[in-house]
């Protein structure tokens, strides 16, 4: 703005939300309106919650999830199958995979995919981690769960070539036709994918 | 989520994310783990702005504009031409005018529009305050720049009415094409609109 219609913390509010995923500049301005406007019922609690994650929130040193203990709650949940680790990308695939509600073991977070043009090699992913784990011996499925990329499916050859020589199984997810898909939408791939793995009726 | 996978104070963060607008539940989720993931850079500073916003936001008793003093930086600012009111909706309709630059005036916010299926009657808009602020007598131009909306034209001609008497030339922004705006898309009402205004070339 050209001039100053608002107060300084009122811009800097708006500059900060706009670094928001999912806002804009302008909704960014949209946002911070409305958050003065409930500012009892919005704007003190947003800024309560926020600060008590910031000094809260761990990294989950066994898994990589976040929350705000560490071990996190799946590490630590006693009524899970400890002895099959699904392997995920990112911490957003953790939590859509346990919205399923399909399975109830524990999780490992590699924090990324290999990506050599952008300088993402195996020391910058819990790699590592998942292969003192799994040596560890409890393991016995690893069920690779990264997204259907190229990157993502070079991260999961090249974790299967690192567990060479442990005992054990190592699954992924199904390729297929989406719950709700129309044949006509769908790529090759996956169409040739889903042919390949068709099932009985 | 069916189990806890990460800890209550992220879910209430979720949660209340949620609630801003121009973000939902699922873009709340994406938002609350860019934040953590960030959250010395992003998620601290933007706890503290809130906190400040929180404690420092006014609403001017003047025109009704949101600052973090009273009045407002627009009310005090001496460049300003104070002998005309731009009259708006909201205080995002300030902004707006605002960001133009092309004015450099006095502004009054009413806060919403007459609306009775709403049931938002006239005490529950700041006209009161407006008609107050013409009565002192230092105001030449009331430019009503509310939307072009039948509300906005209701409130538009009630606030002339309640005007009716005092000495004050009323304004209200043109209709026309949209600048860079299409002919072929415009309805009927703009068009005629533009025709009947028409200005020498």
């Amino acid at each position: 703005m050209a001039k100053r219609v608002t107060g300084p913390e009122i811009e800097k509010l708006i500059q900060l939300l706009a670094k928001v995923p999912g806002l804009g500049p302008r909704s960014a301005r949209r946002a911070a309106l409305h958050l003065v406007k409930k500012k009892d019922q919005l704007l003190g609690p947003l800024a309560d919650a926020m600060g008590e994650a910031h000094r809260k929130v761990r990294i989950c040193s066994c898994c990589g999830n976040i929350d705000t203990v560490d071990p996190c709650s799946v590490c630590t949940d006693v009524q899970r199958d400890r002895s099959v680790i699904i392997v995920v990308e990112d911490v957003s695939d953790l939590w859509a995979l346990e919205r399923t509600g399909a399975m109830n073991t524990a999780y490992h977070v590699l924090g990324g995919v290999l990506s050599p043009l952008d300088g993402i090699g195996p020391d910058d992913l819990n790699i590592a981690s998942l292969v003192d784990r799994v040596a560890e011996g409890a393991v016995r499925e690893l069920i690779i769960a990264v997204n259907a990329t190229v990157e993502g499916q070079t991260t999961a050859h090249y974790i299967t070539d690192r567990l060479d020589g442990l005992e054990v199984k190592i699954t992924r997810l199904a390729h297929g036709v989406p719950v709700g898909g129309e044949l006509d939408y769908l790529d090759e791939g996956t169409l040739t994918a889903a042919l390949k793995a068709r099932t009985a009726f």
